[in-house]
């Protein structure tokens, strides 16, 4: 028989930003997390206090100690496709250079890190792996968790550890795709008295998107910013026909103080007396609220300073909140280096993440204890 | 060697249902009229009072006879493509079966039996049959003759025998297509408030459009119908992005008493203000006057009788009205059933346009002569 080819090892004593450096030398671009899955699990399962669970490449480790709050510290291991960029390459500047550095190798190895070196929390912790999240969203493992095992994802506040340049970012808005669907009738152009055209049909939708005025609302003391534009329009049959039907296709990103269905009857009225024949909603994903006002986010804003900010684009603490955990984004590494050929991340950065996230989920813990 | 086929043999003295028929039963779909044409160009060389000339599958026959006018008699060989509708059938209520009987061997038999039948015209007569007129322009076998052979075509006064249900129909609007390009930036559609959305800026244009009076000018009489329509719009990059381009085609319609370059200002002029990036002509043919002034063409229409009608669609009237002729189209057949699997022609109305062209070239003629 064959022997099974052992898992790459993680040395969880290494400093975080060695142990990055580690992690992205192990690929898992989407679908091939397998190996570093195993490796996260192996090194997991040498902590006595900790209690791993696995499915599929998504592996959740957690206390059990019976504390009065749950903290999850979230991660997915996969990257973007490699360009040239692994294995890691670290810098006389204290860079570390690689594909998934700073999205978000560099938040698991923190993850890791205070797993390794925080046996007895002020708060118990989940610490939560998964794949697919840089695909499509029906493959996304934190999805496939909430669906199989909601259970495991339980807890008071939760933290991703995506790339935030360490700032926290709370919440995140919804977004809504509806497709607006403008009627006409077919008639030769040369004759185009006899039809009635579904392209001029949107004049009145394009005026309303024109004159919308977004709002700013202050949810828990953030201020988000919301949006209505149009993202696609088509119409047209030929050169010589007058078209029967245009179709509009709008994406509203809206802020956490408005529901699944506030949203879609705010599009729908906003297109009131438009003329539009049909409304179909073909992409919805709510947002999230940002959780600041929970005991447990108060103290962690506080352990790791800094002005929370929204977050205007739609991420995987949406699906914490859905499961009634609230969530924040938070990591060392810098988003507008995510899915680039240069990604990168200053090791000084996960670093200070490590501490302070440490220093919020020690405090109150005689060290002697 | 082997014997060259002989052609299809026409017998210009059946009557013109009879005619209409043998043509349909040879068939000329479009790039396939060589049998056919071969077929004309022999028939009329059997009459000794015509010159006979071809240009590929383009015959042109004319009298010589030094008359202070001359007619043309325009019709095209081709047909759209077969669809289990030849041979032809006539059935027991005078109506003529087959694919081109309408559009547009009835209208060339009549000519053939004109040709035939009228030796001694009151005006010098051009009989012009050519190829590829149901097919891209650049093929239409009577833009080649313009081109290479203008002086074959030169006349005061052409009549298409397109089906035009036995109407005189004069002249034909023009045609002019433009693309519009509105301008934008593109940003990720959660922070929309960083880009500009080039559909939205498409607003001002529909409105123009929907709010658009065509003028239904009267030219020599014929009161015509012009159109602005939007036949194509386009714009979108993915779902979260604010889009940095909308492209809105429109076609517009219009009158002979407007010139090429009158069409395109008048576009231009019309979406003054709205923003527009960019003007690109996409394609344009003029119209052409329906020349009802001109005496030959008020002999005619006073010999075939009727209301003349404006024409508001393209045709190759405009080709000779390029040249310097005045044209209309005035055929027997229905052009609603033109093309279609049931195409047909009543062989009353065949008779009826053979009798009424043969008077007005044959009137002041003395059969004795």
């Amino acid at each position: 028989m064959e022997r099974p080819a052992e898992p790459p090892a993680l040395d969880l004593a290494l400093d975080a930003a060695a142990l990055t450096a580690r992690l992205v030398d192990i690929p898992s671009v989407s679908g091939s997390e397998k190996p570093l899955a195993d490796a996260v699990a192996a090194a997991l399962a040498t902590l006595p206090w900790l209690r791993v669970d696995r499915h599929g490449n998504n592996v959740v480790a957690r206390t059990e100690s019976g504390l009065a709050q749950r903290v999850v510290l979230a991660g997915h291991l996969d990257t973007v496709p490699i360009a040239d960029n692994v294995p890691s390459r670290l810098d006389a500047d204290g860079v570390l250079w690689g594909c998934g550095t700073s999205d978000m190798k560099a938040g698991v190895a923190v993850q890791l890190r205070i797993a390794a070196t925080v046996p007895r929390p002020n708060r118990d912790l989940t610490f939560v792996f998964y794949d697919n999240e840089e695909v499509e969203a029906e493959r996304n493992g934190l999805g496939h968790l909430a669906r199989d095992h909601p259970d495991w994802l339980a807890g008071d506040f939760a933290v991703l550890l995506e790339p935030s340049s360490g700032q926290v970012e709370g919440g995140c808005q919804g977004t809504l795709r509806m497709v607006l669907r403008l009627p006409g009738q077919r008639a030769h152009s040369a004759r185009s008295w006899m039809g009635d055209n579904a392209i001029h049909a949107a004049a009145p939708v394009l005026e309303r998107l024109a004159a919308y005025v977004p709002r700013h609302p202050v949810v828990e003391g953030l201020e988000y910013r919301e949006g209505l534009n149009a993202v696609r329009i088509e119409g047209g049959v030929a050169g010589n026909v007058i078209p029967d039907a245009c179709l509009v296709t709008v994406n509203y990103r809206y802020a956490p103080d408005r529901s699944r269905d506030e949203a879609v009857a705010h599009v729908r009225e906003v297109f009131e007396g438009c003329g539009v024949a049909e409304f179909t909603v073909t992409d919805h994903s709510p947002g999230a609220s940002p959780g600041l006002s929970h005991p447990a986010a108060r103290a962690f804003i506080e352990a790791v300073g800094g002005e929370p900010r929204p977050k205007y684009g739609w991420t995987d603490v949406s699906r914490f909140s859905a499961l009634g955990v609230p969530a924040v984004n938070y990591g060392p590494g810098d988003p507008n280096l995510a899915h680039k050929r240069d990604e990168r991340v200053a090791i000084d950065a996960i670093a200070r993440c490590e501490e302070r996230l440490r220093a919020w989920l020690s405090a109150g813990v005689s060290a002697a204890a």
